[in-house]
């Protein structure tokens, strides 16, 4: 019984470890813009203006790291699997394994005039991602899998925590045509609330 | 013993989140077609225009997830691993290790004269692996292995299932010359059907 | 003391699981060589001529799969970690985790008039491969690690075999300049016969 | 409780795994300069010229291999987990996954003018990583999850030799635009003194 939900959290933990680690392929090595050599305060030059690509990538990585403590934090709360969890919670790891893709349109198109559009790819995905997570704790808290013995309290607190995603996400995402840093400011603060309302992780 | 298993599991389940999670290596950044600035109707038209791509990783993405689960219930019902059971284990890693590759060529090529190539080769491998899961679910079932309190009802409805396999992803891969689409759409089809003939899972 | 080791095959098996499954990231999608559009006649043809790479690529899995499980069988007979098996198996693992770049060099250059320096530099890694494994196995048969209870006969028998390791790939290395073929065979009939002669696993 | 720490040194390691077999990626496989064929001689020949590749690839390796048995030397001395460990190890992990990148750029750029600027990109991360290792030590260190029963002398000693790190690659980090070669040789060195010190592991 509690065999099942170990190898579903086990595969899940290796599909969010390698969602974050696969973050550093959106680095580029910068080349000489010419066949010409390249010198050392070119390279650095060429490093630094790759800002967009670091805040792209702590952005992610923060995020992702945050949603894989409330995915064990959920999983401590039920008790056995079924299909309905299964999916829900593969339909969050499809969101998941995903984000390295607009982490790295983010990171491409953030210091252009194309950035509107890339913020709004990005916080999209991080709207079907609330909704994911929305779902899988609706499917968590289930009469039959939830585990008997979890504190009411504490799944009242998490509800009311994950309801807040969808629309908060939203937020960012209407921010986006308008101001694309905005949107990637709220997309942070998010990440630094949810890590707060962990509390007891 | 059941500790021999134990491995074997966790290094598939290695193979399969990884396979799975490199499905995202297929999605490119798209570029600005000429050496100009990209605005960002430009590039959401461009993230638009990769359909195929999202289409295709979804598919091969449930696919792969399905896998997993049926794997799982496979080999829930083996008591111990031996050389047989390795090979064939092998044989479909490295099926799975390959999905992401037909995977990037049906993205590439499913809106282009081509799809119909694109979608053979995409329906071909997992006739393969429909072989292999065959063969898998033959080795597993072995008396010598097999889990003697496994209830014989359960292991008739696999067996019946994974007999099924093969058969329909060759209907996908005659398809496919003639509707790419309706290959796809049979493809679809199976994991669905797949999961929910798990039932127990 | 076993959750030691524990912990140190749990990193290996990641290793040696992203190592085999990064192999696919050596398939290239093939693209129209003119700007034109491709067909699917031509599609078909372009993947068929990669046929190099299928071979580099099943050859080198199967291979990196054959040596898991040697890993595995050779752990089962240590007791607990020193520094010393830290660092062989370390070098073990960089050598592994290295295997997807000679399998592209070879993939990339199989069917050209330059496969003999490919095979070389693919053999050559097996040969330090097998220098790696004969250097793990003695330091996993020392007195103070090596499990008191584990059968003579059995570590009798890995410790010939892995001293045929090194000189067998020497004989692929040695083929390479004259037969790229047949140093390609060597190294697939070597992991027939690890495959074999595991028999215990 | 001890399972809390148990996934989070489960991810924890995964991300080490990933990030260090990640860094295969960064060979690249030689081709033709010309559209011409290339010849065994000319492949041997551009193979060997990588030699800046295979020497960042190895000193990263054995530097990640290194933080994995420390992280691990540091775990077993802790007895549970809070948000203050959580994020000072996450922190750690980003700095972990991200360590393909500088490896590629030095690989790019070490035989070339710009070596001075990749060195220093080099060693800067590991200024960080000697940082983070150091916050994550006092982070375990505190009274609240500490192990109760570590050994207060292995705590002194790990002490003192953490705090050691960020000074030592400052200094690596200040050889480079002088000597990028000294700067690389400072960081084996290190990877080299971290091995022998950790004795016990």
């Amino acid at each position: 019984m509690e065999k099942e939900t170990g190898r579903l959290e086990a595969f899940s933990d290796g599909v969010f470890a390698i969602a974050i680690t696969l973050l550093v392929l959106e680095l580029k090595v910068p080349h000489a813009t010419e066949g010409g050599e390249i010198s050392a305060s070119m390279l650095a030059g060429n490093l630094l203006r790759q800002w967009p690509s670091y805040i792209a990538l702590v952005t992610s990585f923060f995020t992702v790291l945050i949603m894989w403590v409330h995915h064990h934090v959920l999983f401590k709360l039920v008790r056995k699997t079924d299909a309905t969890l299964l999916f829900t919670n593969g339909f969050l790891l499809l969101l998941v394994s995903v984000v390295p893709f607009p982490t790295a349109v983010l990171a491409e198109y953030l210091a252009t005039p194309a950035a509107p559009a890339a913020c709004e790819f990005y916080a999209g995905l991080f709207v079907l991602i609330g909704v994911a997570f929305y779902l899988l704790m609706r499917a968590a808290f289930r009469e039959s899998i939830v585990d008997k013995q979890a504190p009411p309290e504490r799944i009242r607190r998490l509800r009311r925590n994950y309801r807040l995603g969808p629309p908060l996400y939203t937020l960012a995402a209407a921010a986006a045509p308008f101001s694309p840093m905005a949107a990637l400011a709220i997309c942070t603060a998010l990440w630094v609330f949810w890590a707060i309302t962990t509390g007891e992780c």
